[in-house]
């Protein structure tokens, strides 16, 4: 593979870009997941196809590393940035996985209102993605997904109120439970990659 | 908003006592609301003062780390060490709302216990964070912590045991390991805010 | 203590290795824990004294690195390949623990597949720490632990799957997850100190 030898090397913004778009598709196809029931098998296998998708994406930014004499940014944060963009996949394709392992039905609202918040944040690292190239107005977007984290653990409280409210038995809260605690993680990702942009930013200024 | 030109710059660590300080109040509310069954809401609703407070402290480590050329210790731990102290306010505040959204009443011993250690930690941890300063005795700290976290640690296992030990049904478990996991996550957290000092000492070895 | 003068200090590779081979012996140990059901107690105490022996290892890396003056590579990075393989040890341990303190009986298959898994990746692990002197041949250790940790992955979720049949009532489910949720938790632990090769490995090329 031919090294690059260009000062700052900027084939790593469509590389990212790519992977957080994939991640707008992947929480559009969750929230379908969650309201077709009827669909659900053939959408969680779709979320397979991008978790996989996701998956090459990461590799794709790992050779890149591996073989640029000089990077936009350090290569930890690089590595850091790939990785928890990767993290988010994992747990939106872990939720609809588990739905579906538990035998879960109908879903409570909250968890509609749980992927409507992952498409709002996926979306708002999609179009931030592109600004790493002049770490201009980032500053916005991660209070945007710190704010949509915050509502997140709102919702996340709310739901599990709910699921002790007598409601639901010990085995459903379980499930409910396995399904909810990934939508939770999924946004506390959405956070990480936040953060890493926010360090990244730090050492930069 | 001003550039600070002194090359260590001093600043910071008022700002990490100050920070360290607001969990020895939360952990200290925490144990009040933990004993006293009436004050609940009250005491809940002022750890979410306190949680609000924490993140200001937090924020303003942040801009100043925005606005500093040169930094007492590397960027990232700075970073690091902000987040970690926010991250065991997040627990402390977390497990005492868990308690009011799961309806429980009286809670097992080993909570007290808990606890207490939780205050043994974060008193240790204000008393470290001025000695950051000159490095000095800050080795005696971490090691006290890691003593705290794995006596933290029995006690969990041993709240588990007790937990399914049969006194309790599958709803009061699940409701009460809820809260369990929070105060045993905070204790952790309070390992990885040492964890970052021993890195920086490392660093300045 | 003396300061160690050469320029790179090599003395930390045997520690890791013993570090790794530790696990090697502790994930065997589990493996019989789970099979043989009247040993459980003594098993469970010789893992104990594993985890102790981990400890020693883990804080005579840390010992080296604060008495060296140059390091083989990034003091953060042994800092924190120390840590991971200290994680790994953890959980393996708490497993087991976790087991006697539930009371669980004859556990699933599926968990001794785990532990097979949990066993093969100590042992490639072990394995690669030596080459770490050399960084060659380091890239097949942690793709073969990512493929470890992706079939720890699908077993995991075919074990909760199972967990939710109908086969067992939500106090088991309860204490089995316990148990299974720290298998999962070792497994994620191996490809961590696999990623922390990679940085390594990355920083390096």
């Amino acid at each position: 593979m031919p090294f690059s030898l260009s000062p700052k090397d900027s084939s790593f913004y469509p590389l990212f870009t790519a992977s957080a778009e994939n991640l707008v598709e992947a929480t559009n196809v969750l929230s379908d997941f969650i309201h077709d029931h009827a669909r659900r098998e053939e959408l969680a296998g779709k979320l397979r196809e991008l978790e996989h998708a996701g998956d090459q994406s990461t590799h794709a930014i790992f050779r890149q590393l591996n073989t640029s004499f000089v990077t936009p940014f350090d290569r930890e944060d690089i590595y850091n940035l790939a990785s928890d963009l990767d993290d988010v996949m994992d747990f939106v394709e872990a939720a609809a996985d588990l739905v579906i392992l538990t035998g879960l039905g109908t879903l409570p609202a909250e968890m509609s209102q749980q992927t409507a918040l992952l498409q709002r944040a996926a979306q708002t690292t999609a179009e931030a993605m592109p600004r790493l190239r002049t770490f201009k107005d980032l500053s916005e977007y991660w209070i945007e997904v710190n704010r949509i984290e915050n509502e997140a653990d709102k919702l996340y409280r709310r739901l599990i109120s709910r699921l002790y409210s007598g409601e639901f038995d010990a085995l459903e809260i379980l499930k409910l439970k396995e399904v909810a605690d990934q939508l939770e993680e999924a946004a506390d990702a959405f956070e990480h990659v936040a953060n890493v942009v926010e360090t990244i930013a730090v050492k930069e200024s």
